[in-house]
């Protein structure tokens, strides 16, 4: 990689010039429009400092496939291509991929946060180890699809007294699976004072706070008014994610606080609320059910739409506040600012548009999977449920195009043609799961909300939830750590130290 | 609690008025001397509402011990203390105690982070159960002995938009186990730029750090020099941590770092840099050993003094500069900020001075264990080693002390008088141990420095150490958890996400 000191140089230089690129947000490229245009004519002096990244393959390298994300679709696609026929380059601000399903657990001990990660390196191996694959800590800033080129920006954390630094990758294939961003509907102090759950930082932020304010409300000076406000945790959102923390939250509060915090055990509570139905995806009967559960184990259900929120209480629509000491949203996904800025046409609901293969149509060698693409209206199928089971079929689907693509000789940026991509992708919903906490959860099988179909509620589909998950944990590893933290939880109970 | 109520809103009124405490600095307490003199006014009109806090224990309640502090020494008190002769309350930073022998494992992810972290309601259960024991998050700010009183301040950890408030707690018997601190002998731009590791949140931040540098190493665009900088890891301090810190670096290094980030792999390098002998308080021969073992696994030993540290470099005595991604700082510890504000007498080093018994002598109910206490001048005897052992002695003396004080009745404040304290306690060296990574390790088993003992090093004595270790983690959850956790780190290698 000698070429890299004599690129980071030109990189690191700023001279105004006019920017040739398209498809992506001007603003943020000052820097990168200077020393791209300029290393474009330094390229004619020298082959090798083309870029300062990766420059395009050359014929004794294997076609490069480049992925967006470390989610379910870019970590299934990653795992499934064949790394004899390309080379792989992931960019993600994040070296793991969560498993989202059991992220609710491991706010309050169940689960281990560290049994719910998985390494992209033990997921694709090759990305650590072959020498033309890399995993980028970064962010994508914009793609110029007629160049074949990404632009990156590398995520230094702020922690870091690092200046992050731009970069631009070449790529023959490129999937865009950056997924979503949790929906705020515009609604003003959600992201100030909200805490979201997708990320295992985010669970780690609510662990921390649930903690803190379970210790605070025990100490002398409080107001009781005080005391209820901290201890009152407030879950927006009555979906799976919103329904599981609060079944998780609700086992935590009847087993281990009222042991480990008996002090303050009467004045913590929790309020789920919802606009409309909750589990609406659910069977009817499953939904009572859920609700029967939740109410039972103390959660209070609220129909209600918040209007505003501020750093300790929510505003509903009928003009009523509520208190709370911890606020969880989880009202479903949005497209990201990223999926915003680009200027490919979309499909409803503002995701990337794509066809049946998962193409971007409107270019060349650009696929895109997850929650961030959206089938477009012309292929007359609907946009699918942002899923995790959608996106990790996505991924599997594409890797196998994109193998069968690379042995027929077409992996190669602008080589597809008219080549015949076979069967298109088919979405066939396996059912849907939940857990409503003290071992009870719902199994709806159902294909499609107006299907009939197998719906279980009861121990025996929590058992299912389970040892469905726990066959789904991606590697080995993190299986026998899942088992392991159950079985301690069952046995010692959740765990309360606050690190 | 119902007098909460009332005093908390006096504890939030402010109006200055002369202060009446003499064994705390002022500055910090003017909010503190409002309410507390405000309070006393207040006692004469209502006996329950005499303070913003715990009150002087009354005849129907049992004595109370106040614990200042979460470490080895605190911690094995409250465990050994009969909760049937005593309340306990806990003031403490951290709601679990830390078994920092192990921390270093966790930097790499040879352990994780919660297998070394008790939370305190295990280790005394009554904590969390027993209507007069309490835990508090807070930080003692002062001690009136006369009043027998500490003035504590809640820990909002600043994340927390709450502020935080003042309370006082009343003593019957009052233990100092605050511990000690890092000590950087005033050299500029140690605590901005070096990390410590004394706490898990320590070795998270090292973890994420050693990660984030690793993967922003591998990133196009960046200077090879950068590179090497990154990458570079020093260690200050030869001491036990120091040495099995680098010990743990250089055994992630050559295993997972070679497989998992192969792509620069040649980068990365471990310094331990050390003013005088490397691991002195123990056998020759065995620092011999350990030197070779370091040598052996590519860590550079480098004998210098640090002069200056800045945010990428720092300056040994000799004019060099040492450029690194990661600089952790172990060269002991000193007394704290807090300890230094006591006005009581000192032991050589500073430490808040004690008697044979463990007694601040010139005051009554006060006793100091663990790092922050040290013999005075007068008993003729050694300041003891600021060794988790010498804490974890003291703790279980005094609480058999205290518990056949308050056998005798005599748990009360000032009720002491003449009593017969039976014998002092004696520190008994059972000997050091060490790790030096790749499964070697060093066990001293002499009782001081000069004495002739057994000493072995290699495999055997790493084999001592781990069981040692795996004997003397506190729960039977967590010996479990290291188990399993070594076991896993065998198994599947360590684990390299960034979460």
């Amino acid at each position: 990689m000698s070429w890299f000191r004599t690129a980071v140089i030109k990189s690191f230089t700023k001279r105004p010039c006019p920017s040739k690129f398209s498809s992506f947000p001007r603003s943020p490229f000052v820097s990168l429009m200077n020393f791209s245009s300029e290393t474009t004519q330094e390229a004619k002096s020298s082959e090798i400092v083309q870029y300062t990244g990766l420059g395009p393959t050359r014929p004794n390298e294997k076609p490069r496939v480049v992925v967006l994300g470390s989610g379910w679709a870019g970590c299934r696609l990653m795992k499934g291509l064949d790394t004899d026929v390309y080379d792989v380059v992931c960019v993600s601000p994040r070296n793991h991929m969560v498993f989202t399903p059991l992220l609710a657990s491991t706010c309050v001990g169940t689960l281990e946060f560290r049994s719910v990660a998985e390494p992209i390196g033990r997921i694709q191996p090759s990305i650590s180890t072959a020498p033309g694959s890399y995993f980028f800590l970064a962010n994508c800033k914009g793609i110029d699809a007629d160049e074949h080129v990404v632009h990156c920006e590398t995520m230094t954390d702020g922690a870091d007294d690092l200046p992050s630094w731009s970069f631009k990758i070449s790529y023959d294939k490129l999937v865009i699976a950056s997924g979503a961003e949790a929906s705020t509907f515009g609604i003003n102090g959600v992201k100030e004072h909200a805490m979201f759950l997708r990320e295992v930082s985010h669970a780690q932020e609510i662990r921390r706070k649930l903690l803190l304010n379970l210790m605070l409300s025990d100490v002398p000076g409080i107001s009781e008014e005080e005391k209820k406000r901290l201890l009152h945790c407030v879950v927006i959102g009555g979906g799976p994610t919103g329904v599981e923390f609060s079944g998780e939250l609700s086992d935590f509060i009847i087993k281990d606080v009222h042991e480990r915090y008996s002090h303050v055990k009467d004045y913590i509570h929790v309020t789920l609320i919802e606009a409309n139905e909750i589990l609406s995806s659910f069977d009817v009967r499953l939904r009572q059910y859920a609700m029967r559960q939740l109410t039972k184990s103390g959660v209070q259900l609220v129909r209600g739409v918040v209007k505003d929120v501020q750093s300790h209480k929510i505003i509903l629509d009928d003009g009523s506040e509520v208190p709370f000491g911890l606020l969880v949203w989880s009202t479903g996904v949005g497209p990201s600012p990223f999926i915003q800025s680009l200027e490919f046409p979309k499909s409803p609901g503002g995701r990337v548009g794509i066809d049946e293969w998962l193409r971007v149509p409107s270019v060349e060698d650009v696929f895109a999977i997850g929650d961030c693409g959206g089938f477009l209206e012309n292929t007359g199928k609907q946009v699918l449920p942002a899923l995790a089971q959608v996106a990790e079929r996505q991924g599997k689907f594409l890797s196998g195009l994109l193998n069968r693509i690379g042995k027929d000789g077409r992996g190669r940026a602008n080589s597809l043609g008219g080549i015949d991509l076979g069967d298109p992708f088919v979405y066939k919903h396996l059912g849907s799961m939940a857990t409503v906490g003290r071992y009870k959860a719902l199994v709806d099988l159902r294909q499609s909300k107006d299907t009939k179909g197998l719906a279980l509620a009861g121990f025996v589909s929590w058992f299912i939830w389970r040892s469905a998950y726990l066959t789904r944990v991606i590697s080995w590893r993190n299986r026998f750590y899942v088992a392991v933290n159950w079985a301690t939880t069952f046995v010692f109970g959740r765990d309360i130290s606050r690190i």
